[in-house]
């Protein structure tokens, strides 16, 4: 059997997020369709990371095995034939015997970006937050730091979801500004879900001055859910990337 | 009567135009009912530059007069929060009692972005056009500066589009890169319809090498709407800035 993986590019305004389930439109789905054409079998399409709805990626990595005889180039360039154009197969390659999209991964690279100016961009309001008001980036940097290493993260989960173990190890928060973008940038092996928004929402509380340093320290300790910011909106989400 | 100018940002995917015509939305008219509403009297919204059905615009400017007491930040963020999300105020100002958005232009300046790589991006897809083979930049750029000047441009106006005088005088055409897009910007005081559009659709037989330098040329000054190539695509084409 051959192990192929693909790097897979995705607008996630459309979809119900990445894995399959019932009724609902994913991006799994919709590649496993695509690819279950193209080779005319079922495969069974393992994603590197499960981004909820309405977020986008930039290197989704996905593998799946079958024993037919296909170039990759074609398999490639078939599959963005076939899907749609929100959906773009960015790179096909044969992959290990026993590589693994999700197990194989060291770890996973988001982005979030915030457009932080007046007025939102007609170009750009499907892939920012639009926040009015001018942020203190050099605060949310401060804070940003706080999350770096081996935490309970149980401040920044999804509300009511439960986890046996909640500790998760991030080895990147950073926060910078390009032009009128604040971005926020963050590594880990695994997230808890949701982590990166509530992270971001509570980051923004920062930079509006609603909370400083400690308090943002404060509420990464209490481990409660209640007291961290809002969950940031998915569109501002990009999973940038999975390290192998 | 106070003459008051906005500057426009909009996405033109779903719009027939700037232009008001029956039974089709077009940006003037989604501007003109938007600004109708907040001033209560009926306006003549004199737009800057006539865009086509799925151009865009960064710098659109309009101007309008009224002689309602509003003040001019309340005016733009009032049209914000009626507009749709693809049509953006991003200014508004008093201007002179003479000034008028279309007759005041001393120049337009357009800019057209090429995605020049294998695969399209579902980011950048509603605002390039994709071309999956390398184009050459510098062959371009070089056919590009034959349409600085005055010449007769109606080998690149649009078909069966009658003019009396298709003289126009472009005082900038340049074509370059970033990563991999590949832009083509033109400035001048006035353009025929589609005219940037047809000059990019033959500056592609360029960079793909069909024709040269020469053959540019001689298209140039066949005056033929025939010899030039395809019309390039409206969306790859932003009106990026209006001078005055």
């Amino acid at each position: 059997m051959r192990n192929i993986s693909l790097t897979v590019a995705y607008d996630g305004t459309n979809y119900h997020g990445w894995q399959c389930q019932p009724n609902v439109v994913t991006i799994q789905e919709t590649l496993k369709v695509a690819v279950e054409r193209i080779l005319n079998h079922e495969v069974n399409i393992i994603g590197g990371a499960r981004t909820d709805a309405g977020v986008h990626a930039m290197g989704q990595v996905v593998n799946f095995t079958t024993s037919k005889e296909i170039a990759l180039t074609n398999l490639n360039k078939g599959l963005n034939s076939m899907l749609p154009d929100d959906i773009r197969i960015v790179d096909a390659r044969n992959a290990d015997p026993d590589f693994h999209a999700r197990y194989s991964a060291k770890s996973k690279v988001y982005i979030y970006s915030i457009l932080n100016q007046e007025h939102n961009s007609p170009f750009l309001q499907r892939y920012v937050l639009h926040h009015p008001y001018r942020l203190n980036v050099p605060s949310m940097k401060e804070a940003a730091s706080l999350v770096v290493g081996e935490h309970d993260f149980s401040a920044f989960k999804k509300k009511d979801e439960l986890y046996k173990n909640p500790v998760r190890e991030v080895t990147r928060a950073n926060v910078g500004s390009r032009g009128t973008i604040v971005y926020v940038v963050i590594e880990a092996a695994g997230f808890l879900r949701y982590m990166v928004r509530n992270i971001v929402g509570t980051l923004l509380l920062v930079g509006q001055g609603k909370i400083d340093r400690d308090g943002f320290q404060d509420i990464l300790e209490s481990k409660e859910r209640e007291k961290a910011g809002p969950t940031a909106p998915p569109q501002g989400l990009f999973l940038r990337r999975i390290k192998y």
